[in-house]
C-alpha cells in the first residue's frame, strides 16, 4: 500500500491509486514516471498557496468535530453578508443538520418551519445565480469543454463556470461546494439553510440558487450523516438531527483556536501543474492516462498553513 | 415539501427541488409545467421495465440491511465469472468493508494481504478494461459530449462510455457502479475485492480497472461508513471494519428472499423521456434549464416490481 499523504484533497480525487488485491503477477506495461498531485504540492513554493481569509471563513462545531466552509464574496456578495450577519448574531447556535439525501445534499439550519427561529438577518437576499464576470477576480481557464457551461476554470480558490457572451459567472455545484437553500422565489434563500454537494455534482442546479463557498476541511463529518427518510432526505424524527454547537466567523475566534489552512492559488503554476497531474496520471498502476480532465474533478489542495 | 418518491433513482441525482427556508415571497417567473422523472417513471408501461437477471444479481448482506448489485457480464464476462464463482463458494461471507475514502469509494473483500483466505477460483483474470464494443448490447447514444470519451451512452441498464474508431466499450466510473480492484499489475483484480463510488464520478479511473457492475439498491448502507483513517481510506483496526454477513447470488436464493426489482430499460422512449426530464427540468423552483446533462447524472430507475 502507498503513503498516506498528509494533504486535504477535497474534490472527490484520490491521490494513489486502488488497492493491491494480493495476487502476484508478471510486471505489466508501465506509463513513465511522473509527478503525481502529492508531488507538485510537496514541490510548490509558499507563493503558491493563500491563507484562508478570517472574515470568509466559517467554523461549524459539529459533535465530531469541525467543518470550516470559506465564502466567495465576489461571487455572492449579498449572500455573504447575509451569513455573516446570521453567524454574528449567533443564529446556527443550537440549530442542526436538517437532511442528508444520499448522493446528492447534506442541508443544516432550522428545521422549523411553523415557528421559525427570529433573526435580525435580511428574511429575503436577492439571487446572485450568477454575477457579472468582471470583478470576481483572476480566472484560469480550463482548457476541457464542459457539459453544462461555455467556459470552465478557477478563480481564488474555487470552481467557477462563465458564459464569455452574457460576461456572466457562477459558481458550479461540485462536491462540498455550499449553496444556499431557497423555495420557489428566488429571493427566498437568506443563508438560514445552507447545504453543501456530497455526491455527483448536480449541475443542472447552476444559475438556480446561490452557490456561496465551499467546505475545505471536514467534509467527511458531513459525508457519512445517516440519510433522512423523508422525502427529500429530511430526517422525520428531532433526535436523529445532528446538532450544531456553533457557527463562528475565523475572524471572530481567538487566534490560537482558528484552523491554520492555506488553498493553492488557482492562477499559479503549480496549480496547472496539479490539473496536469490528475489529468495524465503515469507510474506503474495507471495504464491509459485520461487525458482530460471534467471541471470538478480538478483538487484544490488545502493544507496546513506551512 | 414536495412529496416523496418511492422510485430509487441511484445515480446522484435529485428528483424534487431544493427545501424551502420558510420566508414568504411573491411568486417568481416561473418555467412552464413539464413532466418530472417521477412523472415520467409514473406514466410509464410494464414493457419499459425488466427485472434483474438472477444470474446477475447479487445480493450483500450487511449489518444495516441488503445491498443489490447487478453485474453486466457483456462488459465485463470473465471478471463476472469469477464473482460468481467467488460468491457461489461462499467467499465473501464473514469478510468486511475494509476501505471508505471520502469522496471517491467504499470497498470490501479479505482484508488480509499476509494470509488471505483461501479460494477456488482464479487468482488473476485478464483485464477488462475495454472490451469489443460489437456484442454489449443494444446503445442508445446521449447526444451530449463527454469530456473523457468520443461517445457515451446506455446499454441493459448501464452507463456506456464508447470509442467508435477503436470499437471499443466501458463501463465509465459513474456514482453507484462497481469496480474490481487491482494492484499494478492489470491482471490482478480477480474480483476478491470490490468497490463501489460514492463521490463525484473519478473518470479517470475508466479503462484502468475492470468494471464489472452497479448498485442498484442499497447505496446509502455503504456511503455512510465511516471514512478509514489510514493511507487510501483503509481502516486501520479489524474493529473499525464493517461484517459482511454473506454475498449470494440472487439465482441461489429461494424466491420469497429475493428482492423483487426492475430496472427500467435504457433502450426504451419512456428513458429519453426520463433524460429529458433531468436535461430541462421546469416548473415553479426551475428558473434556468440546464439544457444539457453529463451521463454521471442521468438517473436509472430501479423500483420495486409492479
Amino acid at each position: 500500500m502507498k503513503a498516506a499523504t498528509t494533504i486535504h484533497v477535497l474534490i472527490g480525487t484520490a491521490l494513489l491509486g486502488m488497492f493491491a488485491n494480493g495476487a502476484c503477477a508478471a510486471p505489466a506495461k508501465e506509463l513513465p514516471p511522473k509527478p503525481s498531485v502529492a508531488d507538485v504540492v510537496k514541490a510548490s513554493k509558499p507563493g503558491d498557496w493563500r491563507a484562508l481569509d478570517p472574515e470568509n471563513t466559517l467554523y461549524m462545531e459539529l459533535p465530531t468535530g469541525r467543518v470550516v466552509m470559506e465564502l466567495a464574496p465576489s461571487f455572492a456578495p449579498k449572500a455573504a453578508a447575509n451569513i455573516r450577519a446570521l453567524v454574528r448574531e449567533g443564529y446556527f447556535d443550537g440549530l442542526s443538520v436538517i437532511r442528508a439525501q444520499d448522493g446528492f445534499v447534506v442541508q443544516w439550519g432550522d428545521p422549523d418551519e411553523v415557528t421559525p427561529r427570529p433573526f435580525k438577518a435580511a428574511r429575503t437576499v436577492d439571487a446572485e445565480f450568477s454575477v457579472p464576470a468582471k470583478g470576481t477576480g483572476q480566472f484560469t481557464l480550463l482548457k476541457e469543454r464542459d457539459v453544462y457551461a461555455p467556459q470552465v476554470g478557477h478563480v481564488n480558490g474555487f470552481p467557477v463556470a462563465r458564459d464569455p457572451k452574457a460576461g456572466q459567472a457562477w459558481l458550479p455545484h461540485c462536491y462540498a461546494m455550499v449553496g444556499v437553500a431557497r423555495d420557489e422565489a428566488s429571493n427566498t434563500g437568506n443563508g438560514s439553510q445552507l447545504y453543501t454537494v456530497i455526491g455527483h455534482a448536480p449541475r443542472h442546479l447552476d444559475r438556480n440558487i446561490t452557490v456561496v463557498g465551499r467546505i475545505v476541511s471536514g467534509m467527511p463529518l458531513l459525508t457519512v450523516m445517516p440519510r433522512g427518510s423523508a422525502a427529500l432526505g429530511f430526517y422525520e424524527k428531532a433526535e436523529q438531527r445532528t446538532p450544531i454547537a456553533s457557527v463562528r466567523l475565523a475572524a471572530d475566534v481567538p487566534a490560537p483556536e482558528r484552523s491554520k489552512l492555506e488553498v493553492m492559488r488557482t492562477e499559479s503554476a503549480a496549480f496547472q501543474a496539479v490539473i496536469d497531474a490528475q489529468r495524465n496520471r503515469g507510474g506503474p498502476w495507471t495504464k491509459v492516462a485520461a487525458g482530460a480532465i471534467d471541471l470538478c474533478n480538478v483538487p484544490i489542495p488545502v493544507r496546513e498553513q506551512q
